[in-house]
């Protein structure tokens, strides 16, 4: 199985905020950009394992500036670290508003999901190999991001969560 | 300003899984549940500030079990804390299979949403009075989930979060 | 086969008025809310049956107060007799103005669902025992609306409805 | 004001039944059915009047044979008489299977629409001159409609019905 | 095989103009009406030709007045010739403003769709007999169109487009 | 007013060929597609004016290899030339799918739009400077198709078009 690169399965995606995507205040919905940042991590899960993927986890969302009715919704989703049957997928938004010519940053999350097989039981998925800085500084991080995932989820002690100590140092970097 | 109880402002939802809600496996996406959690947790919060309200994060889901097309998705949301002029909605949802006659577990979230004035800035809501003992422990805990978004936010230091060395002990009550 | 009541399929919805659901009054349009309506009775007729069904037939609608857009629908669903292969379910809609703080009946109406086997030919199902006075009441009731059903598509002579007759007594109870 | 004949107001519609508009048979769902029969007689309302509409009631609907995935759904509305402030309806629905070349009928109803002046009041519309026997036939009947819808809405006593009496004959005209 | 007449399969499509199919300017999208175009034009490919069709290529659409919100789209789609396997097929589309009383031609377009058999391979389809002298001109023009599209498709040289060259003449009955 | 290049308003789009998207062979309907592909030239329009656009026309499209369902569809959107007021934009389409690891080719066309201003009367653009030998292909072809467009819309006569008439030597950089 061959092993690939964060580029490989980079996906760009671009939605125009319509009148049913928006609630009261005109502006976008939290729910609906939830929406399509799950379709465009989906894309990249399957385009980096070549099977079938479904969501496993979320990571905590947190939205700054809303996106405006009509504006541009513009979501890019990379590959961080691939473990044995599970994807982490970083999403980062951006709005862009086209007639008061400025973009601005909306929010990101990192989603996982898994792959699976013709019986649908988790499939080994190829490793992923990192190769700028920044997704370098993605792919370590990952680990420590996993094992929190883990303890929210009730599936491990936070005492054994050794990378996770990392957490409180300062966290720039995440 | 009144205070509340969380009864006054639960809300259930129920929808039919139709076939565009799912993925190559007719299982429901994750992306179409966040919507729909999404849209539970904002009836919740107008009901409970009488204000208009945006998502403000939303924490670390996990997806369990998936539910099938036809099935139906049951969505529960209470609020667990009011904060100053932020709310922490639960949603709890389950899937319904109404032919096999079994209903299941799907996932968990909180929302946080944030109530704003005619001016979009933020405003103050009513507090919350929790009342059963399952809500009394949601809303210690809140404070908890609350430093660990700050955390994840970059808005608060690890160090400083008094609250979420409790993450540290067994976890099982969150 | 077991019998059930009224309880056990019990069915709340709850939807917030989005633009496209709306005429050019800004108020939910009538088909919208019937489209709203029949997945409720549709979840009803499903959970009291374990069956799948079908919408057999839909008595007179009468639209009150309309919706607003942005405000809730609540929809409550509750089955008031099962005939031998078809099911009769009380649908009750309010609208939620929760920046105004109140709430306005919107409408209501009576679905009749019919459960089909693998042949998608009729199928048998529970007998349904009301509980409550309000449940006796709707299930005695169930009868004059049948054969009022059944006159209107012309599979009953009218003066062979005796229960009809009670039609043209004072209607409140109806 | 005007009078205006039927014909001046017809609608046909056309629509193909997609995947999300189906239950779990594959059939139309029935409100998927009813959100579109609404549309086509709005579009009749406000032809004849030149004014928005809405819905006040629909009559008692019968689902005959269901309409399948990818079949065609034909509608025909047309008005049967306008009286004050509202106008009545009927819709017709054919189903019509373009592979296996047959055409079925699938169901009808009679809506009636209220036109609103700028303050949303009810406001007077054109008189309608039935020209075709069929058209006057069903102008003649729909006073007997309205008084049953009048009884069902509890808004006429049922002794006070005159009209309706001749429900008790023969019903195969309407 | 029996030949057919255009009339065997035209068919109207109405639509009212939600928000969700608006641009900022309130007016309807260029892409929701070929959209709805595109299934008007595929309703009388498949009642002409009692197979599964699909599009094979849209002619130059020229946009001239946008419709509006709340308006209504009224197409017409009639076949103009049956090619071997592929059927040309004439679009019309008006706007329709019942409030301000005018209709105003929106735009129009020809499609070509090929019917297929089982395997998914070009299917032969009945013969085409215009009857109208609009239909005969139609009919004869499209032996134009088609050498036009086959050359902008690369498909033939244009030397060899024999037809063609009367676009190269006065241009009004096209 | 400064000029732009084809770069700063390229834009790129993926989604997921969802069920209600496709035909009865399970293949992306045409004028879904085309809903697409001019919401991808709305957002190339607009980022390159700074203006609200509306779609002039779209050129003739041939539908080449059909999208399957589940399989991800790749547009991307370049500006060829902006005249005075109006911009042309290519589209070009393919389909990808993730498991059987191929992409290919779907189709493309070229989409005219037109800038307003606030009297929604069209306003002068920037100027497009190609820079790629693609890119001033792509400029210098846009006189001629611009020529074909005004023929068939019938306001410029054949015998007036200069450029056109290149359309009748070899084809193949078009």
């Amino acid at each position: 199985m061959l092993s690939k690169n964060p580029k490989d399965s980079f996906v760009i995606m671009n939605e125009i905020v319509l009148p049913n995507d928006t609630n009261t205040f005109g502006n976008l919905m939290g729910g609906r950009l939830m929406y399509w940042m799950d379709i465009a991590a989906s894309m990249v899960a399957t385009e980096h394992s070549n099977l079938p993927c479904m969501t496993a986890s979320v990571d905590n969302i947190s939205f700054k500036t809303p996106v405006k009715l009509g504006n541009i919704v513009h979501i890019e989703a990379r590959m961080t670290r691939a473990f044995n049957t599970s994807m982490e997928i970083r999403i980062q938004v951006w709005g862009q508003d086209n007639l008061e010519q400025y973009k601005y940053e909306s929010n990101g999350a990192y989603f996982t999901f898994v792959a699976l097989d013709q019986n649908n039981r988790p499939c080994k998925v190829p490793q992923l190999i990192p190769e700028s800085e920044e997704e370098k500084a993605d792919y370590v991080a990952a680990l420590r991001r996993r094992q929190l995932r883990l303890i929210l989820a009730g599936k491990m002690l936070p005492q054994d969560a050794d990378e996770l100590k990392a957490l409180f140092l300062p966290l720039k970097e995440i």
